[in-house]
């Protein structure tokens, strides 16, 4: 069947839900099954309403369960019990999220966070010594690596571990109270050790940021020397004891220096692998990528349980009806209802075939497939951006689910509040979405700039000119013009445009490639020597550079969306997926429309038939709103809310049952209203009869 | 001075914070202040970690404290005690919000929505009977309209109260499981009373939905023929005792009947001062606009209180030390900071300014002072339209603030997540907001039709041609053009275009009319006969018909800031506010790009000075931030924050300190990577003596 018959065959587009799903679940499929099958079950799924202390113990309590289960050591070595798979470890963890975000982010706090922690930077020794403890639990952990004063630039953290030759221990010290260790999972309340991150120190030289493993309680609670502080009541994620540590001159032995990238000789000698103490730290950091891969991927599951529960509502929900006297609309039907949740459809499935993508880069980088500095660096880039985009999505859609099932959606337990109140903080831990995303512009500019690099005078001041005229050309508006001229009159056309997938990509890569190229041209002409006006002028671009790397990783989404197409073999599904796939695109430029038409990307009349045009693919893709929720594969287990289990068909039906009797019955009472239009009718024929 | 001098005067601009709060604090400042105070108090705030057991118990106790304090009665009449001041008694009421929001709400059943449906709907004899137990809450209430099926759409709810003239009674019945009562506070434990709406059905007629005062407990809980379940946990408002009730043929009085708007006689008559039943529906639900109102004003406030902690966060709080080697940059310095907050800032300040507008038209209704069928219309339309905008914004605010704030933000005790959760429901309820909108996008096409209805054809005609020139002149881009001819190469000429009041006006009002037109334009042809068709018609304009609603209420706004402007005597401070009203209107521009642009109302070029301009305000109102939101004139007792008690700057102080006498100490260790780059520079030196 060629490309056009499919596109014509709309009338009878239908989705295969069972392979929808299979592709939806990726290449661990089975890890995942068997992940959600666990996060199904009554003892790891949440209890609304626990106070905080009997929700920590609650789930302290269930990630013993996990242990038993076998769920949470894929990522560990095969001798150790492991599995060395790093990307099923993470799809399974991420499949937690649906039974209790708190249990999901504790368990990551001890086998992805502090265990990973002791996994990638320790040695061998360390991992025999400690991690069968960490896998079993036997040592609950903490990672403290934040502390009040520094979060997100983590290189200025205070805490500092001095090499003390004569006794051959580390002295870890806590100066001043902005170096307390903050937000820590496990230091409220249960954690028995800690790696701590504190600047090492020997033989007078500071070598940076460096991981020690501390013992910091025993039966009778903190050793003398540490401190803490519980942190009480969050948002959200009240299951987790996060809490505050500090440390005076705590000795630790010399081995406990994680040095896996650092080490530090009985004398008191430091050597590392890696020279640059700049490239070190980013190499260390990088190791953590893990927890932005797997809050990626919760997050977008979080994003499907919503649309589940707030779709089958919408379905089945009626109110007001202007169309029939006796039958409502269903709230499905409504445009605006339409608006509200199929591009925060299409969005999750874009971001599920995204992070899926993502999972295998992990993967590669993980395993050592693909290991290269630079598989690295994109790793950490993808990763950054996708976990900002899918992190606020999953706010944002929550939130949308929420309203679109109005006060039904606000009571506990049909589950949008408690996910959101637990995912709120997604947006902000294990990076900050704003940071995250000033990285991957900064990456974006740094390509810039290395696509020249090697290049001679000659060359790049062509590109320049060329790169100049181009400039010229779009803000002229001769481009839209000349696209004004083919399309008069032609919203065909338009639409045409619109659904080519070749200018969807060049519409969406034109954005990211002219944003970084404006801000590079901007910065080139700044003298890096003088550091506070360098720093202003990147200060003067912050806000464009961060909404570049929203299009980058919006366009990164797209790509993956569009790949996935490619693999959909079924012929109605694969129809249906490549309107919600233009649904994606279309909204996407929709949101940023000023931006093309002010850069002349895009013709005034082609950019007013845009909105119409979506719209139609929204009805058109409105009956298939079920389908694709339902392909997500969360079963009644997951979703647990009242609202979707079917409890509204059923009252509906009683309802209309009850009318449907009482009309045919005697004693039915006529409306106010029709009284007086009868009324109104009877005078009008009078009269009418009194002039014959 | 003239309004040229003011604004060149930038360098000196200063605040005048007491009278801007002043300003504020508007018509009814000394009742709010006295509200305010009470709200700081420790009798009535709320206790973060509450369970709902507890927290329900709590907030009904501090009912009484309001009672005690004679917060609560201004609305009511003088003879009971009132003080007949409805303005007055909403600006108190809305100010409980930063107590508290349970108990904001819990009072806004009892004596809004409970009290006032006896007060407004009932007559001197429902008065003096009820009135006084419900003001000194011996008669807990319930305000019964929602049910399970039905919520936006009131008119259709189920439960029936027929008149039985043998005993003189009126039955109350719920039919079927859809129509029990839903989420009605004081329902789940407290309430002994309930003004229950139902379709009034007299000798075999139904006239429509009335409301009747009935008993639903006494000492032993629900009489015969009354039942109720809990709503349980709820996203947030968890101080409050939502739940269910139904009704089996309940048999209550004939003078039981809230009967101001419509009597039943002892032998079933019925007769009503209004006429028409769609007209008599909308004016007994008219008289619960005051929910809106206060709405309106409590999520402003709660955004105020939001932006007070973060933005005194942001200017303590430092992070990354990109200008400098020894000082971190503070937050509010960052671009993306500043975009962050400060748009916000001037949405709320515009928020604020409107609503003091709202109340003094509410307040001129409900006096009587100002009561025409128009004033009552537009009552009406300006609450529903400020209601849905401002809780929606306090939404985005406090998110936005708490994501500012970090971890910390997330901290139940700095506020953010708990007031949140609470206001979230606010978006829903009170009429759910894109049902409000779309009833103001319905009076703007009533509007825009009626403009023509008294002018003959000629006239219209002739109308309908200029419109359509105008139309063309517009999309032709010609406007544009001959903008942009005015422009080339002009950013100054560009700031000063957007920077006039006249242009913003112009902006704002076109859109708001150009869209209207177009829905009204596409609309026209459509026939009303055939219902089902009509209906689909205008479904398929129903999302810009939300958005003109969206726009009208920001249009609304920005008189609102623009006419404050003009009543703020020092200069200073009407500068830096000027200021602000231009971030407003020009992030209202800015947002909507798109539409300026393919609609021919900005050209390219201008377009694209915009968001640089938007930027130089930033930077011009940064210095002014804490001013701005000092002005809002809460104290600690109502942030109640601890991020914003100058712990932060504290912390800081004491870490500078350290490393300034470390640095100046004989044992500070040195950064590896100085000697790294004293090594090269050794190396280089050495090369080059080498040379020589």
């Amino acid at each position: 069947m060629t490309q056009e018959q499919m596109t014509l065959d709309t009338a009878d587009a239908t989705i295969d839900v069972a392979a929808l799903g299979d592709q939806l679940l990726g290449r661990w499929a089975d890890i995942r099954k068997k992940s959600r099958a666990l996060a199904g079950t009554e003892a790891v799924r949440g209890t609304p309403g626990l106070g905080m202390d009997d929700h920590r113990e609650r789930v302290f309590g269930q990630l013993k369960v996990l242990v038993d289960s076998g769920a949470v050591h894929r990522a560990f070595p095969r001798h150790l019990g492991g599995e060395d798979n790093h990307g099923g470890s993470i799809a399974s963890f991420e499949e937690l999220v649906v039974a209790d975000p708190s249990l999901q982010i504790k368990a990551g706090v001890q086998w992805g966070l502090f265990g990973c922690a002791v996994l990638h930077l320790g040695t061998q020794e360390h991992h025999d010594k400690w991690l069968p403890g960490i896998m079993s639990l036997e040592i609950p952990g903490a990672f403290a690596m934040t502390e009040i004063g520094h979060g997100s630039d983590v290189a200025s953290i205070g805490t500092t571990a001095t090499y003390d030759a004569d006794t051959q221990e580390f002295v870890i010290n806590t100066p001043f109270k902005a170096a307390w260790k903050e937000f820590l999972g496990n230091a409220g309340v249960h954690g028995k050790a800690a790696v701590v991150f504190a600047q090492l120190i020997t033989r007078g030289v500071n070598h940076g940021v460096h991981a020690f493993y501390v013992d910091i309680r025993d039966e009778n609670g903190f050793p003398p020397g540490i401190g803490g502080q519980d942190d009480g009541l969050k948002g959200g994620l009240n299951g987790i004891d996060n809490g505050r540590l500090h440390f005076t001159n705590v000795r630790i032995p010399r081995a406990n220096l994680l040095n896996r990238y650092g080490s530090v000789t009985e004398d008191g000698t430091y050597s590392s692998p890696i020279h640059s103490p700049g490239r070190r730290f980013f190499t260390m950091l990088g190791t953590l990528v893990q927890g932005r891969v797997s809050l990626d991927g919760a997050a977008t599951a979080a994003s499907k349980v919503a649309l589940q529960i707030a779709v089958t509502y919408a379905n089945q929900r009626r109110q007001f009806n202007a169309s029939s006297d006796t039958v409502e609309e269903t709230l499905m039907d409504y445009q605006r209802h339409q608006r509200r949740l199929i591009p925060r459809l299409a969005r999750t499935y874009a971001a599920s075939f995204a992070h899926e993508e993502l999972l295998a880069k992990f993967d590669g980088v993980f395993s050592g497939a693909t290991e290269t500095d630079e598989d690295r660096q994109d790793l950490e880039t993808f990763a950054a951006a996708l976990k900002s985009l899918s992190t606020w999505d999953a706010l944002d859609t929550l939130q949308e689910c929420r309203e679109a099932c109005g006060g039904s959606g606000f009571i506990a337990e049909n589950r949008f509040t408690q996910l959101r109140a637990d995912l709120d903080i997604y947006v902000t831990f294990e990076g900050d979405n704003n940071v995250l995303l000033q990285l991957v512009g900064k990456r974006l500019l740094t390509d810039y700039g290395q696509e020249f690099r090697d290049l001679n005078a000659g060359v790049l001041a062509r590109y320049v000119v060329k790169h100049a005229e181009n400039v010229a050309l779009n803000r002229s508006g001769l481009r839209s013009v000349a696209q004004a001229v083919a399309d008069t009159g032609s919203e065909r056309k338009s639409a045409n445009f619109f659904k080519d997938e070749a200018n969807q990509r060049a519409l969406l890569t034109d954005r990211v490639n002219a944003m970084v190229g404006e801000i590079a041209d901007a910065l080139r002409g700044v003298s890096t020597k003088d550091r506070a006006k360098s720093a202003a002028a990147f200060n003067s671009r912050q806000d464009q550079l961060i909404a570049a790397a929203r299009a980058h990783g919006e366009l990164l989404r797209w790509e993956a969306f569009t790949r996935a197409l490619a693999e959909t073999t079924d012929t109605g599904t694969r129809t249906v997926l490549t309107w919600l796939r233009d649904v994606f695109a279309l909204t996407l430029i929709e949101e940023n429309l000023g931006w093309y038409l002010m850069n002349g990307r895009l013709s005034m009349q082609r950019a007013r038939t845009l909105s119409g045009y979506v719209n139609i693919l929204l009805d058109r893709l409105r009956p298939h709103a079920q389908d694709l929720v339902d392909a997500f594969g969360y079963g009644p287990e997951h979703l647990r809310a009242a609202i979707a289990n079917g409890g509204e068909n059923e009252r509906q039906d009683e309802a209309l049952e009850y009318y449907r009797r009482l009309r045919a019955s005697a004693d039915a009472p006529v409306d106010e209203k029709v009284l007086i239009a009868r009324a109104k009718a009877a005078k009008k024929a009078a009269h009418q009869g009194g002039k014959k």
